[in-house]
């Protein structure tokens, strides 16, 4: 994989920095191969670029002191959250130092009337929502695994219910972040709305640890609503359903999470939750709202569920069924997995116009098929992204090959219908050879200007998205 | 007023390019004095400071041509969409050429089934509603003015329903731009979500023309709503109503609209419009939905006011009624205005957290009275954000000196409630001052750094937004 070829090491440098961090942070400092390790390697099928050295930052201040002392010996630094990354963003292709942030996981205020919450980095999204629930809030955005908010803000994470909280980005008011200089940025005030200067806030969420390190996030908050509903059906095809998706979303149902899961994927939870759900391709619902909205929703969606040939169609407000139907989302991925013991997931990530949705699905399931794998799909449809499981045997290399052909025939697939490579997961490492063909050489240069510009030694997660390396 | 001091020009330079320019484009460009001034004015209060030439671009292969030879000759160039900034965006203190975007006003493309349009520039957004009516779609961001939506992304403009819909930052899902190169980037694909490389889109958005001319925008589009429901209601203070607003929005209730007027708004619009409104504080809304749902909606505000001592409760669906009681607020700034006739308005541009709101609003009502003004307030409160309108006699030159002194002192209040100085017109010339103190110095860096890579020559509306000029 040409793409994770190491990159130059400042031997003399990295030895150097490492003495002066040591003195400074103490047993804060650690070496240890096995921590190293797992520094660099995430839930990533890629290969382990480990750092030489991670520290656990406690204080804005002491990020600011670490990034002063690799700036004065230019030494690589990799910012670590959960380690839940996909796309081997946390990987020290040119070695350095990762700034673990779990240590910095204060709850520093909730501000209750105007629905926001100020967070350190290392703040597990779902330590906030307990830490909220007495608050009648919540944060919304949800990336299935329980990452830190700071990795969930870095790679602009989303998840189930993008399609009506959005993102990380539309879900953030302002962060402050430690620059390659060391000099801390707070990027805009904690007002709802603001058009004080270039947009940091937004650049800085989803630069993937390349701009900014950064050490507190204001977060906005919602409601937990009043009543929430579940509802699953199945469909004739895939064309079906997302036929139904575009009718729903073009309705303007405020749908919480409509998800697809294809009928590899209903075989699959059907046999590791013991559910005997129909096998085609079922959608999973949840409206949010009062208990009339919900009721209204939950109408209206069966009603268009049904001109497109949907069945067996339920809907629930009752927590424990909404928890039986969303068990088949939830262990989807655990279940992918089952259908082939020992395998490793290779997940991709496009993202596409809704039209093209169905189209793109059906074209990846075909061309699955044909290269032999075992390819369960799920997707956040009413957003146009989903996510093909490859069920990889990582010990054979030609089968790794053609996985890797795959996901790149995918990427281009998708960028030929208007997509993106990424919706959800980021480029990182392994998506840097797509971001080109995506949006041109013009985006790539701009990209460059701005890393060049606000990082001038290459010092912030080099080898990642794409920038140049120089 | 120190901040528009004039930039040095650079005479051969212009003079120079001047006559390459007009070679290329003949007589779409233009120096004739009024026109000149009319492309540096604006609705500004600030002074004019009119560019050397207007030119009128009709693509964006020339827009990069003429970019190029401004480039070479390091020329600036000002990009100019309908000129209702209201914070000297288009002025050349250094002179230069003023791009007029007016003949770039075509509709690429309607994709019905994804909620989007692809258009130019100069498309404005009534324009652009017109063109989608048959649809059922509409583009929701409002700023009162027939603003281009070139303009609108470049400033992020927002209004009325950003409280439902968001503002330009929310709403555009990707664009293209010429770099101070003459190169073309692309920002994103046509898909609902990417996590693909540095937000470019956002970072556009909102940067004033310093980074890039926007030469085509894809806008998400929303349903026309089934129902549409408009209520009034009037509050025994400032206080009281944005009491009620925070309830609201804690509530969940998706309104569309929310609008404070304060008394003397409330005045003037009875006497502008020929209304008997009660001159107290008043909150207009506008419920977008089903019909049950708006109905539902103007229910529970109707509860929630009355809590917080409302009055004169109405609420209804007929578009005649609607319209009447839309009437206060549509006509506020021109009714504002009649209150002292011969006066010009200077609108101040706060926004706050909520929970700040009444005691800023109140705050800046009593200093107006202390100082003498007349200064009508209306207010997007669910976003925390308003304008004071003072009537000033732009003749009398200590007038205008108190008029600086107190958009002064409520941009530092609002800073110090944790706010902005500008929720939605942006920085330009007026607020440049106040960018610094918002954010701190580690803001100005990062911007800087980021302008100094993207246009090293300085040439993209130089003097604006608190950025270097070397």
């Amino acid at each position: 994989m040409a793409h994770l070829a190491a990159l130059p090491r400042n031997e003399s440098g990295i030895a150097t920095a490492l003495d002066v961090l040591r003195q400074r942070l103490g047993p804060r400092l650690e070496t240890g191969q096995a921590l190293r390790e797992q520094h660099g390697h995430t839930t990533t099928w890629l290969v382990n670029q480990p750092p030489d050295a991670v520290v656990f930052a406690q204080s804005t201040a002491e990020v600011q002191d670490i990034v002063r002392i690799c700036a004065d010996h230019q030494v690589p630094i990799i910012p670590f959250g959960a380690g839940t990354s996909l796309e081997g963003h946390v990987n020290a292709p040119a070695g350095g130092i990762s700034i673990d942030f779990s240590q910095m996981n204060k709850i520093l205020a909730v501000h209750p009337e105007d629905m926001d919450a100020v967070i350190q980095p290392g703040v597990t999204r779902k330590a906030l929502n307990v830490h909220l629930r007495d608050t009648g809030l919540f944060f919304p955005v949800d990336p299935g695994a329980d990452a830190s908010l700071g990795g969930m803000a870095a790679t602009n994470a989303s998840g189930t219910n993008a399609v009506r909280y959005g993102t990380m980005k539309d879900n953030i008011l302002s962060l402050t972040a430690v620059l390659p200089s060391g000099e801390l940025v707070k990027t805009a005030a904690r007002a709802r709305k603001t058009s004080a200067g270039y947009d940091l806030t937004r650049l800085i969420v989803g630069s993937e640890g390349t701009l900014g390190l950064i050490t507190e996030l204001t977060l906005r908050l919602r409601g937990i609503p009043e009543a929430v509903s579940a509802a699953t059906c199945s469909f004739p095809s895939v064309q079906a359903a997302c036929d139904a998706v575009i009718a729903v979303i073009q309705y303007g149902l405020p749908v919480a999470r409509i998800e697809l899961l294809d009928a590899l994927s209903v075989r699959a939870v059907n046999a590791y939750s013991g559910l005997s759900l129909p096998l085609s391709p079922l959608l999973l619902l949840e409206f949010h709202g009062s208990p009339g909205g919900v009721a209204e929703q939950a109408a209206v969606f069966g009603d268009i569920a049904a001109e497109f040939g949907a069945t067996g169609y339920a809907a629930t407000t009752r927590e424990e069924e909404r928890n039986r139907l969303w068990q088949a989302r939830h262990d989807a991925y655990w279940a992918g997995l089952a259908l082939r013991p020992g395998a490793k997931g290779i997940s991709t990530d496009v993202c596409v116009p809704v039209s093209r949705l169905a189209d793109c699905v059906t074209q990846a399931q075909a061309k699955a098929a044909e290269m032999g794998f075992m390819a369960p799909v799920v997707g956040h449809v009413g957003d146009g992204n989903f996510h093909v499981l490859l069920l990889i045997d990582m010990a054979d290399a030609a089968e790794v090959a053609r996985a890797e052909a795959f996901v790149g025939w995918l990427n281009d697939l998708a960028i030929a219908m208007d997509g993106t490579c990424t919706g959800e997961h980021g480029i990182g490492q392994g998506k840097s050879a797509y971001l080109g063909r995506e949006l041109g050489p013009g985006a790539l240069t701009m990209m460059a200007a701005i890393k060049r510009g606000v990082d001038p030694l290459n010092i912030f997660n080099p080898g990642k998205m794409a920038l140049p390396n120089g």
